[in-house]
């Protein structure tokens, strides 16, 4: 899909990703090393009640989610930035899946080839539960046209 | 530190981090298999340049940053949502490092040992230009009192 395919409300689904215990683990101890997401003991003693997946770990599943089908924009998913939040954690075992919507469309003024998109990504586990909201702004761009109607 | 260590207007700076070119390409295999993060002619021909690392890689990377000394908070980082953008991106052989201030400390009202401390953490590359910019509201803990005062 391109920009001109687009409209306000439209929804898509992505399919699912299992977060394992062993891949939670890697990926806090090279960028998130904090007792809650490395130790079963230390998590329990925690705020989060047991092992939890760093956020930025749910974050980067997320986007391997949108980027493998849960939002199918050709041009590709470029974030300018956006607002993300946890509602609660993934746990060792969680099935994520991300359920977008598109809330706003906004072509560009100076190139009219493309536009910024905002999208609500909601990450849920297998229970439904929420994980994370990211509403994020993504550049899109127009359906490339043939070189026939130059 | 703990809650009650902390003012407004507070600065922390942290220490580095070497963005390398395969670790920018395994993460956006694994998280964000874009052709522009993976890919130097596909990346060329994109609205990056140039191999870039998917944002999400410059959040975790910020994190570790953050985790290991940029921010240190005795209670740990746990970061219940906030906003983020990558004015620029990170390129490979970048070293990035995080400069944060604290912009509000706001201790709950129900729970009279802990608080919400939101910070600002600019990711910078080595020529101080801004890589990401992040605004993260994060739950804080008074300092544990001493068994013998209860």
């Amino acid at each position: 899909m391109y920009l001109e395919d687009l409209r306000v409300g439209q929804r898509f689904t992505s399919g699912t990703y299992l977060m394992e215990e062993s891949a939670i683990k890697a990926f806090a101890s090279a960028f998130d090393p904090q007792p809650f997401h490395l130790d079963e003991a230390a998590a329990r003693a925690s705020v989060f009640g047991g092992l939890a997946a760093s956020g930025w770990h749910t974050a980067a599943a997320t986007m391997r989610l949108l980027v493998t089908g849960g939002l199918p924009f050709e041009s590709g998913l470029i974030g300018l930035g956006g607002e993300i939040s946890w509602p609660r954690p993934t746990r060792p075992g969680d099935t994520l899946r991300v359920e977008s919507e598109i809330l706003s469309i906004l072509p560009s003024r100076s190139k009219p080839n493309q536009g910024i998109v905002t999208v609500r990504s909601i990450t849920l586990n297998q229970n439904a539960e929420k994980v994370q909201v990211l509403t994020s702004k993504i550049l899109i761009y127009k359906r490339p046209q043939p070189l026939t109607e130059l």
